[in-house]
């Protein structure tokens, strides 16, 4: 079998992460027998100098025509001033995922034992920490009709939360086989107390549930979960939510891991699902080899788990990335006292030597 | 000058704390010269218990005609099957901050050092955390027009974030107000990269800035504001947002501290305050004289403060509970190894000592 991965390095580090993130498919791929292609794209900043448009339409056609994409990040202070829709993140990722209709973003919050004392929170609290947050991400508040009116000198300006039973049961039953692959808990996140779009959110939720005898299903209020993730994270499996509440949740919980540059993401939904790290392009340390490849590597192992069904083979690369941090080695993001202190390749260097 | 207060027992733990209160304002106003008037009134089960109505014409009357309300807690598993507008919860909080106006909800967050142990977060990162959240409280997704529509068998269900110039005003310059007596420095949080109802409040905020030179203002939005909140609370000042965007951020930095049973909270916006602990009305332990009744306590120093412009009393009792924690005293609660276990009476006794 072969595997054609739409490759996008992007802007900043993504020059530098993605490359590490192939080397481990590659690795994986001669362990376990498995091929892929990896066809290379424009997109983000270097798009826009390049050819005049932040998503060129080769790279959209590209992506079409892949089995999966690798993106590593976009964006960078060069690019900030341009009109809004020429901006690599507006102008392209806004796009990229309506295209290929990315309507879930999955994000990970795994946190490593060895890396437990870098988070703000105390080591005992984030133990066993181990969810997935899945955020719907193309409907609700950001997307909405909205406006704005002008009567007798009083502006008023309002957004709408619309959701539709369609689009909440596509994401709600992702999240309920997403928990068939994990420990099974599923918690969906809502305020139905007073949203009506919450009300038909969790209707949704246990219609479909007696579908999926084996998992457990929760409600939790959106106020509550804030807290619930500071106050005890190890309680959660995977967590589904609307755009709106996920966002907030999902970059709440990227506190309860270590750095930015161990967070992997997904978007999901058509048939083709986009991959890249949660961090941007961290321009200040482009070129450097400073920057932490795990998150990519992580998003490359995510790609073999919901792209390709390749459980096994996504679970090596996580165990691999474990072992490194518990024998010590470091980016300098995660950098401690008594650690050694790799560069970008090193760090993969190691990674690849766990899975030889 | 002789102020006259409200006082709502409610529920559960509320007749046990809400005493406590009254003793040490009587302490105070003894000792600056203040005078007080407390007169009580009926509200929540135990207002329907007695009058059939969770909150009766003649409470109204009362808050209406009073300096500032003291409010305990409402409500407990004997009305939790009740039709929802007889709840305690809906029936009477709902309808008294409508009723007197109560647009700005008022949650300091102030970390102990004789209690930093006591929150997931570590201690040095809590260091120094002292902020106040205001949120607007009667607009927004809330209160929009929402809806559902069933259109050939697939609904729809929405909700609206509106906000208009005046409502956006009122808030923002109580924060403004609330910045100047504080560390001078107001963090508007916000969404304005997708709504345009947050658009409108940043330019608001903008537009109102130049009317208070002596306050730095800064804007962040929703999302980075809720990792903010973990990695650094102690950046903030004076926060203030929308009503949801402050419901989720305000139950989150109640995190910060070591146990709800130390939070205050204030409602204003009309001429009269409603003061009232953060936490419930606990009814596992009503009766029992387990319930901390600091959070009461430290709201009497909020309506000080707030409703009576009287900074030096609010900032003593502050003081008195500070040196009471160091010394070692706890409730339940906030009880740890070594500390001196004291119930309701007997804390409030040391607070009263401490003012002597
Ligand atoms: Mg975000
Ligand atoms: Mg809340």
């Amino acid at each position: 079998m072969t595997y054609r991965i739409a490759v996008l390095p992007g802007d900043g580090i993504g020059a530098e992460i993605v490359p590490q993130a192939i080397r481990v498919l590659e690795a994986i791929g001669a362990k376990y027998g498995l091929s892929f292609t990896f066809t290379e794209g424009l997109i983000g900043g270097i798009a826009i100098d390049k050819t005049g448009q932040p998503l060129p339409a080769e790279t959209l056609e590209l992506c079409r025509n892949s089995d999966a994409i690798l993106l590593g990040a976009i964006g960078g202070p060069k690019w900030d001033d341009l009109p809004t829709h020429l901006r690599p993140e507006v102008g392209a990722l806004l796009p990229l995922r309506k295209e290929l209709g990315l309507y879930a973003n999955i994000r990970p919050c795994h946190t490593y034992d060895a890396l437990a004392d870098a988070s703000t929170l105390k080591k005992e609290v984030l133990a066993g920490t181990d969810m997935v947050i899945i955020r719907e991400l193309t409907g609700g508040l950001y997307f909405g009709s909205k406006g704005r009116e002008d009567i007798d000198g009083v502006q008023k300006a309002w957004d709408t939360m619309l959701y539709s039973t369609p689009e909440i049961e596509r994401i709600v039953r992702l999240a309920f086989e997403t928990a068939g692959h994990r420990r099974k808990k599923l918690c969906s996140v809502d305020k139905a107390n007073v949203l009506e779009s919450s009300r038909l959110w969790r209707e949704t939720v246990n219609r479909l549930a007696p579908e999926y005898p084996d998992i457990a299903v929760t409600h939790m209020y959106v106020d509550n979960a804030a807290m619930q993730f500071i106050r005890n994270p190890g309680q959660f499996d995977v967590v589904v939510t609307e755009n709106t509440f996920g966002d907030i949740l999902s970059d709440q919980a990227s506190m309860l891991s270590a750095s930015l540059g161990m967070l992997a993401s997904a978007s999901l939904g058509g048939h083709v699902g986009l991959y890249e790290p949660a961090h941007g392009s961290a321009p200040d340390i482009a070129g450097q080899k400073k920057a932490n490849p795990i998150a990519t590597i992580l998003s490359a192992a995510m790609m073999l788990e919901y792209s390709f069904n390749r459980v096994a083979e996504a679970r090596a690369i996580e165990a691999a990335i474990e072992a490194v941090l518990a024998k010590g080695f470091r980016t300098g993001d995660i950098m401690e006292a008594g650690k050694t202190l790799v560069n970008t390749e090193e760090m993969t260097d190691r990674v690849l030597e766990e899975l030889a």
